[in-house]
């Protein structure tokens, strides 16, 4: 932490703050300037809370330097975390696996056929939701537990591992007995009880990015499952709060390096949500593999123009299977791998770009 | 709804258009122009899914006319809600009470010094959070149910009615046992299941606006309340996500109008999170007194540097007292009358500018 | 200018890092921390551009502490600057004068009609736009010269001094011949050779904030027109980019207290572009007066439905004169005085709250 | 344009409007639903300003259907429209060029070793500013004539066509004797005289996404040029606003196909300003050519810890050839070509896949 003092503060406003800090439990180190003087604090180990300094007189402004984050923080740990849904399904080294499926589970049938059908296409892990929120209580609000069933069955014929979202702390018992990850949503991404419930679980989260967060709120927030003990996250980029409303939301590519830079953990990214159009999916889900994402989350339904919800951005089969051979063909040139669905001939391994 | 066709649309794709949402169950009505064919949807009574038609062929763009949200309407209600969270203690009148107290209950003594100088000032109600929600895991979280028992004593010894915040289910109902008023954060704005939970309960229920939420978006999370019965719903501004860093957060007063227009609930506004800044409470809270605002949520701390959380933005008492004239002033300038506190004397009225 | 180096950075980084500043021409003052190391950069009068050093190994990021701004600053001046643009019509004192008139000048008559009618409700200065920026080619582009000159006549015949807008460095010749007060609209807040040319002039200057400019943005606009020797500026909060469609514009009344801390040149706000929403312009506009505006800039049309801009946002003559009386009211409830129209009786001052 | 009335609105009122459109000059349909009456105007060919009918009594809101900007739009020219700067290097069709130099002219020996390694990198065109917009009125200026002329020299010694920026008009007409390509910077999107005089010149301009444009606002910039006759427009995505200061911009890719949706017009993107970070600048310039982006534009520097300017987001020549490696690898992916270097030998045509 660094204070900053107004150019015409006192030398005796300059002890009270050393004071004052000092009073906290550190050191103060005293810099002054020709315009002003600052004064650093040392000896903390983590971000100090500066907001009473800040009120004292002759204080121009505090400025933080130890990050917010710690055990998220690639600082803390430098090689990658890869988080392994299932058997050959990584998220974070080389292989770059796709999860799709339909917004919302509808029925078995819809399930099981939208699995098949991502399946035969390439994906590597299906998802749909059975908890639904929805900014209406008067839209459907998904199957529930019914739903979690129908995607068991789904697995159980397909043998594609599950990613679908808890919305609270009772459904989050009832998802994980069921599901191969458990999804976090946007709007749940500073629900801190429901954090912490997870993070006290062995199985692993895939947290998306808030609308209003930046990538430092991202990072504290699976701070709060990691603080639990559980090491198992995946970040996902599904787009912000911009302010033109073409797309539904802004997509925040930049995300993916930025985390990666400051963190160890991978990061997928949702180009659906991301843009909330269908034409707009496809060329924004090979920008991401292009950007580095150690996955992609996209909406895929049998028959879109009948989804109960999110049709409008949902791919049609033939579309996702052509998204699908465009991010081989992007993996490959950046030295990388779609991973393959379970059961399919992984392709030989060709010589690779070294990319940084 | 309004189904927009391509200029270049068939007869053939615009009877499509026609018959899919005949087979929704409504009347379709064509609307041809020079440029284009629009098709109207009428007989539906809320918001229809039109994700479908988006992605039929010919059509350019769906428009919703229909508001997604229906019993927080000013269209559903004429006249204003007043939500009375204790005797004399009322929202969305003429009278605009004033709810202060430190962001944090930090002990005993010092929520009820804080309750008594708030009084004193002229505050009507108290706040003070017992569970905090933190963007850092290693912030302090609040005393949890010592800290609610701390807020009945001050109540005990004030006369003061308490507001304070519920973070998940389980503290929704511990919160509900010793509070007046429930306050869902701005990180709860869409956790549903919460918001379902206070809307069975017969408390009134204080939800603070998102950083991401739209005026649509709040008013449809308020909707979740209402639909499960409880129209106890006073809504709060307490700033958004913008793109200055100078303040904490971007005060969006003109949601005050804004919400009135559209709503029959009160709106009260925050000037404390809505800069973030402690020399900037005061104008801002005369600004939102002088918009309209139904009440003021602020934050005073009998001494502010001590603050464990929000010690930056936490007025010091003289500071509130200040304020409080202030409000006094403009309020009447506008017809209106900042609530006394309890056992206070109630000046006398006097004549008032009509206001629209 | 502080560079904070990486917690992993070698001694000889750091002394690579104290040589690059030396070379620069500074002083570089090394402060070893628990887990980094900081170097300090003293010597400098203004912005130091540190991103030379932002490359160099072993650099995780530089925060620069000296403010960009200097002559706007008020650290450079303490005492508000006071901005007259006629007789009796000042920014930046007790007096707070009303701008007010069409958004364009569509017609002679049109234009002394509103000058009387706006002068009749207590406005103090007319506005008026005959260079007019519009995002659409195909929009009215105003009158041109021949505006200016019907301006001219409104004020011969009312006394009310002109505020209206250049758009580019031809035009602001022609403008300060006949304008009292040079406006730069939003669209050019960043149009640094009109900048510069108005700060040669000896006109006041009315700038009006881009809708992506931070306050920071602002000043360093204004910083141009002082930087060539005027003074004679006063800045005006219009509403910035948001992410809610029901307004305009986001309306940022933080925007008044926040530039009168950092700055001494007056602050004025224009309800009208900030909502863009007639019946919010008053609400907003008495916020503004309550945050401490140094004037306002409101559009008002003799017949608003006929106007050929703006008509949306645009207060009638009934409407604007409510306006003006509640706006008295505010300020007298905050020790301030609404100026009054040229030749009307100004009221007797009365006791004031002192405001800080 | 469609009227939605109230849904308590008279049909005196419904009259009323009818009667306001058809005194405009227009057809009105009526169209009564079941909870309220809408009326659609037909018969105009560009968008109508109906901010008057939006004042009327029983007027709940005014919809757009007809898009404001005309010669820009895909509907108007359905096939792209190539841009060419020099012989063989065209935007717009299969093939992708690079720009890329220093931010800033430095000085001839700088700018002349800038534009041999770029070429040798594979370049195919050279960018640096001789004027230079700064937000601080203290910072480096520009070379100005004098940086045409090297700039001028560079292309002489390698080939490379020039891509520089003009200010003002007067700079316009200097930079169009030595520049192929005139840009247009962000804070000047809107200067629409600036505007109006590039598009009566016969050079192809670059023109940049303002900061807060919409990407309407963008094409509606555009369309003053074309509207002057000049449909050599290049647009660029190079950030907008955003509200996380980690990058310096928030760089909004979304904009590539949303524009080659809605315009025939070519669009590039900035990776060095769209996120003002080095290490980002590569894996978001890989992200815009799998975006589908017509091509790239690029801040390379022999020196960057030397550069006047924008030195902490300009690559280093052997990152800058990496980059353009990559770009070749993905742009072959997607069934496109990096355009060769002018003189360098055009790699064989490979079977592409065919991207939609």
């Amino acid at each position: 932490m660094l204070v900053v003092m107004r150019h015409d503060a006192t030398d005796e406003q300059v002890t009270r703050v050393v004071s004052a800090i000092e009073a906290m439990g550190f050191t103060a180190r005293p810099m002054p300037g020709q315009q002003r003087t600052s004064i650093g604090l040392v000896g903390n180990d983590r971000r100090v809370d500066g907001s009473g300094i800040e009120a004292m007189a002759g204080v121009a402004e505090v400025i933080y330097v130890t990050r917010p984050y710690k055990q998220v923080s690639r600082e803390w740990r430098a090689d990658n975390t890869i988080v392994t849904i299932a058997p050959g399904v990584s998220f974070g080294g080389a292989d770059v696996p796709i999860i799709a499926g339909p917004c919302s589970v509808e029925g078995e049938e819809q399930i099981v056929e939208s699995a098949r059908m991502v399946k035969a296409a390439g994906a590597a892990a299906l998802r749909g939701g059975a908890f639904k929120p929805r900014s209406s209580p008067y839209s459907f609000q998904g199957l529930g537990k019914q739903g979690l069933e129908f995607l068991a069955t789904a697995r159980r014929e397909t043998g594609l591992p599950i990613v679908t979202e808890a919305l609270d702390e009772a459904g989050a018992d009832l998802v994980a007995e069921y599901a191969d990850c458990i999804q976090i949503g946007a709007r749940n991404m500073q629900n801190y009880s429901l954090l912490k419930q997870v993070g006290r679980m062995k199985k692993p989260v895939l947290l998306k990015r808030g609308m209003a967060a930046t990538i430092v709120d991202l990072l504290l927030s699976a701070e709060y499952i990691l603080a639990e003990g559980n090491d198992q996250v995946i970040l996902c980029e599904r787009g912000i709060r911009g302010f033109d409303t073409l797309t539904r939301n802004l997509f925040d590519l930049s995300a993916i390096p930025l985390v990666q830079s400051l963190s160890h953990l991978p990061i997928v990214a949702d180009p659906s949500h991301g843009t909330g159009l269908r034409d707009k999916v496809t060329p924004m889900g090979r920008a991401a593999i292009a950007a580095g994402a150690d996955g992609l989350l996209v909406e895929v339904h049998p028959h879109p123009e009948q989804a109960l919800s999110d049709g409008g951005q949902t791919l049609f089969p033939e579309q996702f299977a052509k998204l699908v051979l465009e991010a081989k063909a992007i993996a490959g040139a950046i030295g990388r791998t779609i991973t393959p669905a379970p059961g399919a001939v992984r392709p030989p391994t060709r010589g690779k770009l070294a990319l940084g």
